[in-house]
């Protein structure tokens, strides 16, 4: 198979560079200049668990031109849109486009440009690090369930879940992912704003009695809206979920963090809160937690000059 | 007379030093050992729109033991309980009492102390800060609204009026200061706890789109609140109200800002967005607003390490 990773920023420079050790093909696609640049001049080096150097394929989305078999799809939220437009050349008939952006709603966008049947979406918890341009930072296991939205197209899905067993990505095909993909934009949701307009880690987010307060109120605005969308989430459960993970993930500052306190970046606030907030309102549910705190991130942003 | 100021910060001074150019007697009460000691050593020291140093007795309010005429309470909200408590000794039969704290249901603290009749609640727009211990900045001009708990005591409140006009403070007796504490409360709740967590000034606040959508909700709970407790207020006159001072004080941290993020002193959220939110729970109104950025107050002080 011809694989594409669309956005190779830590985690699709994991995907791409599991993949690359199977008899599978990879190429890279981003738009930054500079890591482009170094991975073409002196492939990708890869450090945490193993040290290791790739010479792996590497352009802009606009440049790619070979027909696909699979793409992967894991840009920032925001720039979903524009990476499929970018890479309409390389999207034929058959080609089974693998959603694994964080957050909620991206099948609405994907579906204005890749018909129902070709469609993959999928949540994983491996994680990656970028140590600069080329360098990637792998460590510890993931795993990733992944579904085709067409029920009647489950062979596509069972495939895509082979080759990326092969990279020993731990694939899993899931007969209902979506209640994961809740799932896991729960624990962003919950974590990932709250930590970057306080700017804590997540250990001193949920230390806090008030902190977890919010957690429970924004938790039940995510299971309300999603068993409203016929979702099946159960809040105990969840709840459990989100508490663990904060305990794992107690030393660590959450993406959202990383975005807009550390590098002044534009955030994934509208595909994570933004999205049960406006979802909530078409169902005609009122999510306050989860649409103030969008504002106080989009403020912050507007505060910062972010755009 | 013989007036306390209870609660010595920069707005205490300000009132202090003005009423100690009138026939009365002034005597300072605060806890603060450095300020006490360069008051004590050296007067109060006057700069800004007049320089000026004069000799004003200063003392812990477990020190004072003459019996008050008038007492101005200007403690910060979560210390007035205690005060109350310390200046027990100088609290007679006659002894007026005036607030002038910010924020919400202070009355409901100081009727455990004192008997309603003796009870002044106020307002004010005067401002003040502090350049150190034991020196006041006084700039720009100010007024205030008072008005005596009890309808049958105006006399009370109309002679202490006087005193404060002959201090030049521009006092007003208010037949109707509810709504105008309320009004002041809610400029507070719409730019202190939003400024202090967004790290910003009032023109960066209200500059942002989201940072004005987040305003207009704030002040609409606090109007649902406020006229449920049947104060009159208007809620197209209180958002002008806001919208003005936002631009009179565009270049301003709010003292939220200060306390917290400046000074990582604990902040009178309990007293501002808390208070409401603790009024509209009993009235059966729900006011997450307020709630939330109670929560992320408190959330921020916990990461702080604030006691």
């Amino acid at each position: 198979m011809l694989v594409y990773i669309a956005g190779s920023g830590a985690m699709g420079c994991r995907f791409g560079y599991q993949i690359s050790k199977t008899s599978h093909d990879v190429i890279l696609l981003d738009n930054w200049e500079d890591h482009i640049n170094a991975i073409t001049e002196n492939g990708l080096k890869i450090s945490g668990d193993v040290e290791d150097l790739v010479d792996l394929p590497i352009m802009k989305p606009t440049q790619a031109t070979q027909e696909a078999d699979v793409i992967i799809l894991f840009t920032k939220a925001m720039q979903l849109p524009q990476m499929l437009k970018d890479i309409k050349g390389i999207i034929g008939a058959e080609t089974k486009v693998l959603c694994l952006l964080n957050g909620l709603g991206h099948e609405d966008v994907i579906r204005n440009y890749i018909p129902e049947r070709n469609i993959l979406m999928g949540v994983t918890v491996w994680t990656a690090g970028l140590e600069g341009p080329g360098h990637a930072n792998l460590k510890g296991v993931g795993a990733l369930n992944l579904q085709s939205m067409d029920p009647n197209n489950k062979e596509s899905g069972l495939q895509v879940t082979d080759m990326l067993n092969e990279a020993q990505l731990n694939a899993t095909y899931d007969e209902n992912v979506v209640p994961n993909i809740w799932r896991k934009a729960c624990v962003n949701g919950t974590m990932n704003s709250t930590c970057a307009l306080l700017d804590c880690t997540i250990g001193e987010l949920f230390a806090s009695e008030d902190g977890l307060k919010m957690v429970k109120e924004i938790i039940h605005e995510f299971i309300t809206v999603g068993q409203a969308e016929g979702v099946e989430l159960d809040e105990e459960d969840i709840t459990n979920y989100v508490m663990e993970t904060s305990v794992k993930a107690a030393h660590h500052y959450p993406s959202m963090h990383q975005d807009l306190v550390q590098n002044n970046r534009l955030t994934e606030i509208d595909f994570i809160n933004g999205a049960v907030n406006k979802k909530g309102e078409k169902l005609g549910i009122d999510t306050p937690y989860c649409r103030m705190i969008t504002q106080l991130v989009h403020a912050k942003e507007s505060v910062l000059n972010i755009k």
